[in-house]
């Protein structure tokens, strides 16, 4: 499987989690880890490497001029490594055609393989959007006039990268950044809503991409079937969206104790 | 490592994760798993026998005739099953000296090396205390005339088996419990803290007997020294006290998420 991460020095350790909690609950496959990147340290590169090689797959980095995207809006939270996913198809060898993109704020904790095998011929990308009311309300309203049935969230993102370089044109996005520049606020996530939302086919979010947020309420809502057992054994990937993260020592949540358990597995 | 076990076939499902959990965050060392029973049946022994082999270990299974303890005070919650800590000195192999009794209500997510190897050499038991004021306010006051300074956990009971063989009587056990039926709350533990409280060696209640109920007392009084991160990194013991279980669907707790983690490790 492809895995694509794309992230600064800030994040180091968090990826280091979230790959290691791939590896152990996907123990089967055989992983090609791509990281695009511009300011990583040699040290910083080889750290993952070996993390990557220890458990039998390979690591590439992938350095990125500083050029790109060097006018967009940056903002506190989101760096300007969180466009090169969009442009991934331009910096990724001839040979890679799929793509599983993974946020560093992820832990995968259980089989990712029906995901990566789900067929994404005709469409640019697969995505979940998170099914809450205010939240789609909010999204939609914002990104007008562009029509944003659902917010699809960028943080797990199957990428069809034949197609996109096919149909994915860097202009349109650097034009779109340059035109919406006040209105972005998950900008790459905003680029890929706006301009591609036709072309992204749906994934399950509670399986694909759980927001532990929403815990209580997505268990109200399912009437108790999504509860703690259903997600430990049925979900694949929990995504911390959000300010709080769980390597913060403010963090509270349902599963705090489970990330800090993957975190001090990745340290051993 | 010598590890005792007494438990029915209600709990056999936490038995199994406790012990797996055991294994793997104990890897280096091999253990001898002695299951003190009056009523396990075959195919559940085998059962816990295949998942302890599994791992390297062995296992042994001592069946006790149900005439002991039969007029005990039988609570909601606690069996007869729970009194064989208190005779094991009696069951166990002449070879076995020491022993570490857990409770199947346990984690155990770090090494318990330095546990077994405390010096109990004069002291009969090795046991912590829950430092929660009223905790011990209540069980002082409840057990009276008896002198119960600190009311000592017994579900993680580091156990002399040489010297119990020496000094501990089952006359004595019995006719404790005969006289004081109705007073008895947590039977097993109330005869340990009543008769043998100056002979317990205190060991860290944090590190070896964690109890998440009180999660977030513990953060508060140390400070936020003893939060998440600390728990994780540093005790080896969770011991999920009291009436709710995490094996139970109304169950909420700060290491709810790391419980289900490790059933499911456990099933697999």
């Amino acid at each position: 499987m492809n895995i694509l991460v794309t992230l600064n020095s800030n994040y180091l350790k968090p990826l280091k989690v979230m790959l290691k909690s791939l590896f152990i609950n996907n123990p089967k496959e055989r992983f090609y880890i791509y990281m695009i990147h511009s300011d990583m340290k040699e040290t910083e590169l080889s750290d993952i490497s070996m993390l990557v090689q220890k458990d039998g797959n390979k690591f590439y980095a992938i350095r990125v001029r500083n050029e790109y995207f060097k006018d967009s809006p940056l903002t506190m939270h989101y760096t300007k490594e969180m466009y090169y996913r969009l442009l991934a198809f331009k910096f990724l060898p001839k040979d890679v055609d799929k793509i599983l993109y993974l946020d560093p704020d992820i832990l995968v904790i259980n089989s990712i393989k029906k995901l990566y095998d789900t067929d994404i011929s005709e469409y640019l990308y697969a995505a979940a959007y998170h099914d809450i009311p205010t939240v789609k309300e909010i999204n939609r309203l914002r990104l007008k006039p562009y029509e944003v049935e659902r917010y699809y969230n960028s943080g797990v993102l199957l990428m069809n990268i034949s197609l996109q370089r096919e149909l994915v044109k860097e202009e349109e996005i650097l034009n779109f950044v340059q035109n919406n520049k006040n209105k972005l606020i998950l900008p790459d996530q905003d680029i890929i809503n706006a301009l591609y939302a036709k072309y992204i086919k749906q994934i399950n979010g509670i399986i694909y991409n759980y927001d532990p947020r929403y815990y209580k309420y997505n268990k109200i809502i399912s009437k108790g079937n999504i509860d703690m057992d259903y997600v430990i054994n049925n979900t694949s990937i929990i995504h911390f969206c959000g300010k709080r993260k769980p390597w913060q020592k403010s963090y509270t949540g349902e599963f705090y104790s489970l990330y800090k358990h993957y975190e001090k597995v990745a340290e051993s």
